[in-house]
């Protein structure tokens, strides 16, 4: 069964996904070897074990589906929504639910079984944020679709359950709270300021450097002042953007040069961290925001989060953002 | 250095707390014994090791600070935020920030090192809750104070760092934002039906108990129909409640026995797994809200929040609730 179902008190939707069928026994002791690269269905060879592949850079003459490619994008095999449907609203009791549907893809970043990001070619490692591109540009035909998140997870602690470097898509019928907070707050702040909050974020650490880990022509890279996270990173870019998909040829190579420089700082500091990275964008029908500007949030997982997180939606940070960039700086 | 930043556009708090000075390092391989009886200080005969108690059961003729006790209240020896000093509100160029004050104690739950819950004497155990009533009511009278949480953290997966027995209390000068989110929704539904949605799911509940896991004559546990993860359970009382301090003698009885029997069945449903919990209540300075309720909400911790989590604030959760109730009534 796959479906939303909404919480009544806070309206948060909740993905029941129980295709895989989980009982309490699959959640003990469920380490697996994630290191396995005659079996990784992320390893050139190994395509028969995935979907068809929607999407790949490959050598010339090369076949779909086969080796050759150096970015390859395929549905997630054990999908958290159903793709084919009708978005359908129902009442359940006193609840509320939604059916299932929605996209979910991955994008296996390199060929290579254990390369980070950092350790690719550039030419190669663009095409990672051209497809995250294009896959935004496609799916936004799809009319049932409301918001596209995209994110990486690196490492057990992070979520991720093959270590073979790639990122993930889901497309939602809705736009998600997390996301309808950072329109909200950043509306409140254009109504009253009349400028957008990113574009006064990027002006001003430029000026105060202190918490500046990287700058090229288009992006900056920063501690944010309220980190949630010990060596949290965000990548900002300078023009005022709201949408990724509108991101030039140019600034690709840009941005893949910044997100290359801080996985580099991130993996020698922190000896090859857990992490999550996750691209922030406007919703798919929204116009052109004044008040909105997309960016990418990246969160080495170091320690786990506790019940003072969970009950008040606060953080607690051990480390001063200025501190984290003075290490992320010096490196 | 202790603070709290604000995030410029979601206006979320991060308490930005120093003390122990994280260097990367300190994040690397940290994984402590915490098991180590001798110099644990929640221990009969260490209570030298932490800050003199705040307050404590104890058998009649013990010193304070000395054995004797089976609930021990303490500062936090490493607080998060400090309770000396004014709240005063600062700008940080374009930034926002405020004092770190606050209280962050400890509420030692039982003498024996490795008890949970469930193997606690209830006698015994129901100080723990009334231990938590004292100390709300206790902290209140500190005007600095506008809300009040307290937490659990059971197992290094959770953000224990210490595998004693323990609770959490922190005392904020401001009411959380995931708090806010829980007054606006069930004040939202309660304008438009003039009914409490947690008396309405406690009632609906009851009569269709497909994620009932225990009842008792004050309170109901139930598997939420929007369930984060698997096998999270919230606790709820019958009785229409805001606050947690106007809790009876006779409600924490029953409080601890529901408590209890939750705790057993899920650890044994997931054989002793992580959890947290959390007890969510009406902010300080409320009068008696007619669209509030009281709660405890436990999440086991089985797997990691990964970057979907993060980006968008929803869940995906493998396991159907109703199914994990047929388990936990099972057992």
């Amino acid at each position: 069964m796959i479906e939303f179902r909404k919480d009544p008190i806070i309206g948060r939707w909740v993905i029941i996904s129980t295709e895989r069928g989980k009982r309490p026994s699959d959640f003990i002791k469920s380490e697996k070897d994630i290191d396995d690269i005659s079996s990784c269905p992320f390893c050139w060879g190994n395509e028969k074990f995935t979907p068809p592949e929607i999407l790949s850079f490959r050598q010339a003459g090369t076949q779909k589906d086969s080796p050759g490619w150096w970015v390859r994008v395929i549905p997630n095999k054990f999908p958290a929504l159903r793709v084919e449907g009708n978005v359908t609203r129902n009442a359940e009791g006193i609840y509320d639910k939604m059916s299932g549907i929605g996209a979910h893809e991955v994008i296996i970043e390199t060929n290579y079984h254990d390369k980070d990001l950092f350790q690719i070619e550039d030419k190669l490692a663009e095409d990672i944020f051209r497809a995250y591109k294009e896959r935004i540009v496609d799916l936004k035909r799809d009319i049932r679709f409301e918001y596209i998140l995209i994110f990486k997870n690196h490492g057990s602690n992070a979520g991720a359950t093959l270590s073979h470097s790639h990122s993930q898509l889901i497309a939602l019928p809705m736009v998600p709270i997390r996301i309808k907070q950072e329109l909200l707050g950043s509306k409140a702040y254009f109504d009253y300021k009349e400028r957008c909050v990113f574009c006064d974020i990027v002006a001003y650490e430029l000026k105060n450097p202190d918490r500046l880990i990287a700058e090229n022509e288009d992006f900056i890279a920063i501690c944010p002042y309220a980190s949630r996270f010990p060596f949290e990173v965000w990548v900002l870019p300078k023009r005022h953007d709201p949408m990724y998909e509108d991101i030039q040829e140019g600034e690709i190579k840009s941005l893949t040069q910044i997100m290359k420089s801080v996985n580099k700082k991130l993996n020698i500091a922190l000896e090859n961290p857990a992490y999550n990275y996750l691209l922030h964008t406007s919703p798919l029908k929204s116009s052109n925001l004044s008040h909105y500007h997309w960016h990418i949030e990246i969160m080495p997982k170091l320690f786990g989060v506790g019940g003072f997180e969970w009950g008040t939606g606060f953080y607690i940070n051990p480390t001063l953002p200025e501190e984290a960039t003075k290490f992320l700086q010096e490196i």
